[in-house]
């Protein structure tokens, strides 16, 4: 598709801009198809993008997208078209607004519930600068029931400053919307709400406008125009209320599975899979297993889990911290509870590990999937810092499945152990053995009477060890190979035990706080020879994952070449 | 004080009850006058608490106190009176409820806002289990902006169970409580509600009741008695209005300044007045200056910089994500945001500190007070673990200063550092040279021949490593002395000419993660032996700060052993 410049949406009829509407959603759906991404949600808010160009000067006008699933149209018109089949590609435009893309893109997202905070310091530097600008952020329904969205009204009225929130209301996040702010737009959407909670936007200092249909051009953009008049008094919430997927009947219907679409079907098994089918397994026989999920029951597997037993699964939508808390209190009332999330959102839920799980040594399970690099959703999305947030967190036992099976094992052996445990793992890999395994055990994969020692944790890492060991041997050399399997605690047994001179250490994870610190600290003063392998220092932008690894820090030819000259000093 | 019975109090007349209130009174001013802790909002809930025992029967019932700074009285009330002359000491009572420390406690807290998340899981567990009690959260109102809050009020309709939720509004929170939510609670609380408020709490699953003098038991008893009765329906929110630090008229008047004491003057300054003092001067020198903190403007030195700059200082309340997202928001709109907080609770804007500041290398300076381990307040204070959450976060420079003087050095010179930089003290120190420095520069503060070097950051461990220089010298030795200052960017170029055999290390952290993994990192196979103080893998209790400094890691006489060790070897 051409890019389309602001002038062409500015004086195109509204004939022209319906017919835009459907370029745009035709070169979506294209684009998804082809490269994976967000689809639903972007193919909802195609209107809604369309006339927020139209009726705002971007990018003087500042827009903020919260998490960013619905940046695609806005990326379409502002000047990124011709690049939009790199979409998700190493190199390529990225799935969410990125500061470094564009300038058009004036602040980055991928998690959810920023984007009213944001707005609020655009605003806010705006006012102390004498600029002029508005400042937009578009924010779905599922993120409202984020606490960080809360905080961020409850300073409308501190920061005295004034923002448009568009309040993009599809009923759903990635999972059906769930829980009592639910209920607010529930009541607001079907004409049900009086005065009552138009009053409650009024208190936190805001001009309710709503509900205007979303995917009409011709409602929304004299409502917008109204919002940006109401906007010189004060802060507006627009309400919209779109259909996710519109325009694609499967998607429509299905809105759940098109939220995220993968460029092709997953070659290997998902571990989500393995996690519903043993917790449901464990559910069966110890009632004292329970599940939380933060809006995202279907990626983790849980789905059937939900359904077998409904009283003892509970998804709070994007609610990170509280599953936490949430998951902390039933241990603290005799449960069992595993959170299952991803490893990068599990990041918002940092002090209530700290503070709730750990600080009370409670018996919760963190599920920790999407662990390592992921791959196409980039910097925000990446989980390469778990090993790191999570290691020296005192009584967090951290597992770290070779395979499958090993996960299912760990997920068995985490039933009867009395303290929190967190088990971090990749989306997909193959199965393997599930042969029993005790919480704090390591494995020798193979032994050698070499003077290296290869110690790796993962199956990302275990994989390449294996491929090495390959090598090796068919250059003539070996080398002992472990599976760590636990970061913490710390297989001080097994470790003592292994004498090598050399010793290469490989994980999925940054190596600052990871792995590798903790091997190192404990060979100190051994006069052993440790190299490393994680990766940088750094952000690591949207690409493959097997790409991404090898050039940021698990390059197999780099290892090799570090195993030959260990064999050649030994 | 002599210990109370449950049956004491449930079998004492209203009279009986109201001098009970006046004796708790009595032992709280006197214990807090003795031993510090939270005077104001124990003062304020005396009545509260006491008619929550009469009307409950704890430990049965469950009742968690939000961040719990109000649970003096129910220690009192709950086998603890006896004791209570040791609170906050070392060994003694916590400050805090703590499930170690009795049934009473069935959950611990520390930081606000888990009160609510955590009643549900209590809740939901007693459901699951047939159990039969009721379940009580204790909220001040600064917590119910905290998004925490917002997320378990999301879930109260998700959970299908019931708590009893009591709101203590006193209009506080430890600074006055400010923003939209306030908004709510005042219209509640004056009576100018009609039923819009109230509908609010209904869309939530609350039945709303209130507002009752919270400092009276003729009206809370039987309010107490009505919700307990609506509990059998489904979960309410009472809603009980108290006067924070009643009964003593210099606390009442002054709520703020008597929400914490400390048992005696602080003999030394505090980092937090060089903060006020220095903002203030570079804010006057720089536009783009502004100052962030949530909820504790006076702990952090701030009151003179909000008073003379009033429309560049943001108060947000109890919001510690939300001021992260404004301040990386803020920054990306061309202003120079500093968000001072403690230590403990930036935990809470870990992601943020990641996804939004980090991830978009936006030059905020997070001003971290209280770091290392700060005392009576125990466990959920302790800033013992910032340097391990935060120093494997790409783009993030992370400075600890010696002292006052070298605090306000970095101060100034992060005005102009053009990308994220946290700076992490204690809470009192002396003052100090405050000589330019250059971010990322180490400093030779000893130089010696001999083969040791002591690397050390912060003024702790540098009095320590003074002190231990000393010793040695008196013992006829030396060592050379590095002050660290930063441990990222690490001053390679300096630690490249250090060719010492022997090193040792000092953190006022735990040592996972912190300065010494970076260290042991950066001397990996240089054939150095390297001895490495700070805190074990545990969770410090409360206690005077040098004692259990010395106690869980950086013990003066061990170091000492260390180095005459090392002299004896090199």
């Amino acid at each position: 598709m051409r890019n389309i410049t602001p002038a062409e949406v500015k004086n195109s009829s509204l004939q022209q801009l319906n017919a835009l509407c459907e370029q745009l959603r035709e070169e979506i759906f294209r684009t998804v198809s082809m490269c994976g991404g967000h689809l639903s949600s972007n193919l909802g808010t195609v209107e809604l993008t369309v006339a927020l160009h139209r009726v705002f000067d971007f990018p003087r006008d500042k827009i903020i997208f919260d998490v960013g699933h619905q940046c695609y149209a806005h990326k379409l018109l502002s000047q990124r078209a011709e690049l939009f089949h790199t979409l998700r590609k190493e190199g390529g435009l990225s799935g969410f607004p990125k500061r470094e893309e564009s300038e058009y893109d004036c602040y980055g997202t991928g998690h959810a519930g920023t984007a009213i905070s944001a707005a609020l310091g655009f605003a806010k530097a705006r006012d102390l600068n004498g600029g002029q600008y508005e400042v937009v952020a578009l924010v779905g329904d599922g993120s409202f029931h984020n606490g960080l969205v809360f905080e961020a009204l409850n300073s409308l009225r501190i920061l005295k400053t004034r923002i448009l929130i568009v309040l993009n209301d599809n009923g759903m996040s990635i999972s059906p919307t769930v829980g009592g702010s639910h209920e607010v737009f529930e009541a607001l959407r079907s004409g049900n709400a009086c005065d009552d909670d138009v009053r409650l936007f009024e208190r936190y200092g805001l001009t309710y406008m709503g509900v205007v249909n979303g995917n009409s051009l011709e409602e929304l953009l004299p409502a917008l125009e109204r919002a940006k008049e109401e906007l010189k008094e004060g802060s507006v919430l627009l309400h919209v209320s779109t259909k996710k997927g519109l325009g694609y009947p499967f998607s429509e219907n299905a809105p759940t599975e098109t939220h995220g679409l993968s460029p092709k079907p997953a070659p290997k098994r998902e571990y989500a899979s393995a996690l519903g089918e043993e917790l449901s397994l464990l559910a069966q026989r110890d009632p004292r297993v329970v599940a939380v999920t933060a809006a995202m029951t279907d990626s983790l597997g849980l789905r059937g889990f939900f359904n077998a037993f409904p009283s003892r699964a509970y998804d709070v939508g994007i609610c990170e911290e509280h599953a936490a808390v949430l998951s902390a209190s039933l241990a603290a009332a005799g449960m069992k509870p595993y959170y299952a999330i991803y490893s990068t959102f599990l990041q918002r839920a940092f002090d209530e590990i700290v503070h709730d799980v750990c600080g009370q040594d409670l018996p919760v399970v963190f599920c920790i999937d999407r662990a390592g690099v992921t791959g196409p959703d980039g910097e925000t999305h990446q989980g390469i810092f778990d090993l790191s947030y999570l290691s020296f967190i005192p009584n967090l036992a951290i597992g770290i499945p070779a395979n499958i099976g090993e996960f299912r094992a760990m997920l068995r052996a985490s039933v009867d152990y009395a303290a929190p445990l967190a088990i971090r793992y990749p989306r997909a890999g193959e199965e393997g053995s599930d042969a029993p395994i005790e919480i704090g055990k390591s494995e020798i994969l193979h032994s050698s009477t070499s003077d290296i020692l290869l110690i790796a944790a993962g199956e990302r890492c275990l994989d390449l060890a294996r491929r090495l060991l390959e090598r090796a041997q068919r250059s003539g050399f070996s080398f002992t190979l472990v599976n760590l399997r636990f970061l913490k605690p710390l297989d001080v047994e097994l470790l003592q035990t292994l004498s090598q001179k050399y010793i290469v250490t490989l994980e999925d994870n940054v190596l600052c706080g990871g792995l590798s610190d903790a091997v190192n600290r404990f060979f100190l003063n051994e006069n052993r020879t440790i190299a490393n392998f994680g990766y940088r220092d750094c952000f690591i932008p949207q690409g493959e994952p097997d790409s991404l690894a090898r050039k940021y820090g698990l390059n197999e030819e780099e290892i090799w070449r570090t195993l030959e000259e260990f064999h050649a000093r030994g």
